[in-house]
């Protein structure tokens, strides 16, 4: 394979700490504490005029006493000092340096200029540069430590677990959460690969790790944790590498929350985005969103030890009948199915439980099934073999010091087979013994009720999603530039104008500044008809009084007509009136609402939802980012909660989404054509017809930027 | 305070054991084993003919053998010879029985009947029976144990980690879950007065355990793992003792999903019954209900040393910046609120944090934080004296085996002045050093994020319930008996006249049998009017064909009962047709429904929704149970995610309720005076008219049992 540039940043054979020091208490002690300590076999430089040697280690007192070209430097001294360090080392032929010096761009304008001029160095002389403000990174592998962090330590007399060959990745934009997804997954025997720190980003960011992790061998699926992407299209290009490979991103997006945010924000100098683009961006590219740190480490556990799901169909063998009910809630809550067993699998079963037991799913091999492993290893091998089950689940108590029921040497071979994942969940508190036993099984073992049936959800979606992934559509020619001259909100008859060339479904109207003028319209038209007010100062036109539906004759529309802009001028003084917008009246139908809105981070993002009060209520949007497909629009109209309105509810006929996934797809293209130009579009309502004749656009609104 | 009859069968001065045996590999054999391994202090009797000393203690052949009055004797011997025994127990003058033994109810017909002779003979004799297929308890301040449980044993070495002198009782309807809540709490330093695994309740139930738990000063809460309550009046009764005292229960109720009901059948021979139900007696009583084991110890933990919260205003300090967005999304998510700090307060945070930290909240004392304790002191004394805030987290990493930064002298005082909850969140894996550190300082260490935000969400829920409890109405004379005579389904005109005697708002209608009758009808009620088919064939009538709205003369009223009958005889040939209602046409408003089933369990239960489709696509349902006062009514209105429709949405008036909660008390109390014989109604839509006056039944429907 071809060597990705940040391979000597993660493999060097040297590593100096500019700023060593003997003191284990400060954090350039730590640093030199921890790289000894570690068990990494490559050259160790101390950099400090003060000392002479550390801890019967030679000190150098700078970078040219060394006299030798190193492959990283740690640096840990004042940031006051830190540009002219790097400037050092780039003309020393140093090719990285980790920066854990705080005091740049997150203590205002001073040292903001210092980071950016930290940037201009990393550019103007090629050296890469991790941080400022960082906890560095541990390279798990060969053991190469340039981070302060406790969790790296080796603890004496600890014997690591170690469930699988397979290695995470972690990249975090907060260094003390980025170590503790590490401390809190090795304890439960989770294999990584490297922990890395972004801190300020001045010059690498978390999307140039996530390049490098996703590209590397070594590194099996990658653990982000996210405040704010700096690189967009940088991120998405590796997510969508990663997802073409088939390599599992498990993101944790903090700043959801407006506290979240103002954390983060006071925390890395950067705004976090908005959420939904965020999410966005996870649903296309099938990255599994993590929501807490158990959950992180449950999904990470069930990839490093499980083949992916063919399917939601999970069987549950439990000890426990309270148990076997309990996961058997929380796995249904969490979108996955729990079947009753087919006749001749039950059969089979019940051969081997005891009578007060049940074969049907869950599996209640009673707690004589605890005593008598054999009867667990009977049913895993029954259901391992199953076509009619995607998933097993083996519930019992690990939390004993001494005895656990299960044969690794037996299940083993089992699992090894790959047919289907296989995890145990065990309702006490698990001992290290049993934590363990279940790791020489080759399985990942659960503490977490939670966390196991979310991650086994969301496994099972991202498997799907894999299945059934839409790349983007091919980009076209643009059709074509907006006029120079546009008001900054354009109303639904300027909408359509300004996108006549994307063919939009159109139903026949006429902007109408008289009474008579719209009489003559919907005369025109034909009736019934729908007059609306046509005025940038009134985006809620319904509030004002600005429409009236249902005309049906030529006085009924001039009366209209008056009344209106009667209304307008009470509702808003002054406001600018274009005129009364004159449609056709729609069929009935279903009413939806889609919308795009030029996100600063990644671009156009289009939002699908139903009208009315659903979307606020309720929340039941989906976004997507531009450009669309259509099969993917079809697909982010289905996974509303409110589809099930299309496909035959309460016995009214299914509707064809076909012409509504057109649209959001043509939508989408103009978002694209115009981006930074056009801030925001809605189309609201869009009224897809019950007979099957289409789609009704009955408004619009535009905002330029 | 006066004796509760179960105060024996806890506190026991002596325990035989009916079957003992020396092979503790057996349940019979660790049944002795652990009650002698514990520290008991009672009297300790093995019974086995087989044996005459076991491990150096004297075993008697036989309970005459014994020649002394047993306060409590456990039973593992076959279940063919159970019934015999306890016989034998009662005329020994023995008070109490644990049966242990398998094989009774839940293994069929023969073994059912076995059970009811053992209830049988309970009735009978007065011997108090807890069981059979039990696990048994665990008295954890006596340290009595009657149990096979592994939890109690006490591990070599081991340190008890104890955060505070409260204390929690279990009582769970499986005895692996119950005891796993035991084993996770105790690690953690939860204290425990006792744990009960019930079984399958032939003469004790859950409901018995729970009375004599919330009466229990030694109890300061309860968690009950829950399958099915077979008592429901003694249940409520003791939940209603605790909503009184104000002493919290946690329960866990399994069941929810097909496949957990299946579990819970199959597992204890009963039925789980409907999750709504128990839903609402839990938000009637306050009962915190918990979905998984961490959630259920989290909210115990903070419990047990935390007062109540006053608001839901939260203040996060922390080490990390990426951990305090983090957990401020998290509580975000759960109800609660992160106030930006006031100025002054923040002002004075500032002089103790570095600058690049941030006062506003999350707190930001950065990585520092950590190493300088005082920081974290000083912003905890702040804050727990500020006004502003009702909660306090505070955030670190407690990983370290030999490092922390909190003092515990220091913040124990503050603490214990109580003036509102703090809770630690680490974001590491908490080191055995950590938890003690922590547990000395008075407070409870959370590891899992999300369980800790759940469990102050629900925590401040129900402190905001307990403010604000509704007990339910004085129960009043019924309004008389519906008819002997009726149908199996009421439609909407006999439903009102069977409920006339509860005067329920009635706009006028009149049931017509003839086109002509029902234009005289709606010339006298006055236009416009609707026209509704009454069939008790044709529950939904919409889909039938058989409403029509807005009719505006006796023209269109003549050909609308036309048109409907004969919709109606093609939607269901030989359906019965009572005729057409003619009611006066409803003005616009809300659309709601009120529904009441009565519940196998508890009897009637009182649903209130918005019409449309948020009931089914949402789930934005309440329930509680029958009768309800009007403030409860009002209250669960407004809490539905809907009821922001009727508090002035998108510039709407906003709609009294003051009607509508008297329609839910009025219906409410007509579901008691008929419970048994009605078991279902359905008020669909009402219409709670938008102008303010008043509403309008436009629909209801009414099953027989």
């Amino acid at each position: 394979m071809s060597t990705h540039p940040l391979e000597s940043f993660f493999w060097p054979r040297s590593i100096a700490i500019l700023g060593a020091s003997p003191d284990t208490k400060r954090i350039r002690g730590t640093l030199l504490h921890h790289l000894r300590g570690t068990g990494w076999d490559g050259r160790i430089v101390p950099i400090n005029p003060s000392y002479q040697e550390i801890d019967g280690l030679r000190c150098y007192p700078s970078l040219e006493a060394v006299g030798e070209t190193l492959d990283m430097v740690v640096i840990a001294i004042p940031a006051a000092a830190v540009n002219a360090a790097v400037e050092d080392c780039a003309r020393n032929g140093v090719k990285n340096v980790v920066i854990i010096s705080s005091g740049f761009a997150e203590e205002g304008e001073v040292a903001s200029a210092q980071q950016a001029e930290l940037a201009a160095i990393a550019k103007r002389t090629g050296i890469r540069v991790a941080g400022p403000n960082c906890e560095g990174y541990f390279n798990a592998i060969s053991r190469a430590s340039t981070t302060f962090s406790p969790t790296v330590e080796r603890k004496e007399g600890e014997e690591p677990i170690l469930v699988s060959a397979k290695r995470i990745a972690v990249a975090a934009q907060s260094g003390g959460i980025g170590f503790s997804l590490f401390n809190r997954g090795k304890v439960v025997g989770l294999g990584y690969s490297y922990v890395i720190s972004t801190g300020n980003e001045a010059d690498l960011t978390i999307a140039d790790f996530l390049e490098y992790m996703v590209q590397d061998e070594r590194t099996d699926a990658v653990m982000l944790f996210l405040e704010a992407v700096r690189d967009p299209d940088r991120f998405i290009a590796a997510a969508a590498d990663a997802q073409r490979r088939g390599k599992p991103i498990i993101a944790i997006k903090v700043g959801r929350s407006e506290a979240g945010q103002r954390a983060a924000a006071s925390h890395t100098a950067s705004l976090s985005g908005s959420h939904t683009a965020y999410r966005a961006i996870f649903e296309r590219y099938g990255i599994i969103e993590a929501e807490d740190p158990d959950e992180a480490i449950a999904i990470a556990g069930i990839l490093a030890t499980c083949p992916l799901p063919k399917g939601k169909r999970v069987a549950v063998s439990t000890v426990s009948g309270g148990g076997g009910a309990w996961i058997s809630d929380m796995l249904t809550a969490n979108g996955l199915l729990i079947p009753t067993l087919s006749p001749e699998l039950q059969t089979k079963i019940r051969a081997y439980i005891p009578a007060y037991g049940s074969p049907q799913n869950p599996i209640d091999t009673t707690a004589q099934g605890a005593n008598t492993g054999p009867m667990q290893m009977q049913t895993l091998e029954l259901l391992e073999d199953a076509d009619e089950i995607d998933m097993v689940v083996m519930v019992s108590s690990m939390s004993s010091e001494t005895r656990a029921s299960l044969d690794p040497a037996r299940v083993r071979p089992v699992l090894e087979r790959g047919k289907k994942p296989v995890v145990a969940w065990s309702y006490t508190l698990p001992s290290t013994f049993g934590r363990n036993h279940i790791a020489k099984c080759g399985m990942f073992l659960h503490s977490d009720l939670r966390a196991c049936c979310q991650a086994l959800g969301k496994i099972a979606t991202f498997a799907e999603r894999l299945r059934l992934a839409h790349e983007p559509p091919e980009r076209r020619a643009s059709r074509g530039k907006l006029p120079e001259e546009l008001p900054p909100v354009l109303t639904e008859h300027r909408v359509k104008a300004a996108l006549a060339s994307y063919e939009l479904p159109h139903s026949p109207d006429r902007l109408a500044r008289s009474a008579e003028e719209a009489a003559a319209a919907a005369a025109a038209l034909g009736f019934p008809v729908v007059l609306k007010i046509q005025s940038p100062d009134i985006p809620h036109k319904t509030e004002a009084g600005g429409v009236r539906l249902n005309l049906a004759d030529t006085n009924a529309v001039q009366v209209a007509y008056r009344e209106i802009v009667a209304a307008a001028e009470r509702y808003r003084p002054g406001a600018a009136i274009e005129g009364v917008l004159v449609q056709r009246m729609a069929p009935k139908g279903h009413e939806l609402v889609i919308g795009v809105v030029d996100d600063d981070t990644f671009g156009p993002v289009v939002m699908v939802g139903f009208g009315g009060t659903t979307v606020e209520l309720f929340g039941d949007v989906v976004h997507r980012p531009a450009p669309i497909s259509e099969a993917e629009a079809a697909q982010m109209v289905r996974s509303l909660r409110s589809a099930r309105l299309l496909e035959g509810f309460r016995g009214a006929p299914a509707v064809d989404i076909a012409p509504l996934a057109a649209l959001i797809a043509r939508i989408s293209e103009a978002a694209i054509d115009h981006r930074g130009r056009v801030r925001e579009m809605e189309f609201n309502p869009v009224i897809l017809h019950a007979d099957g004749s289409g789609l009704t656009i009955a408004d619009a609104l535009m905002t330029l930027a």
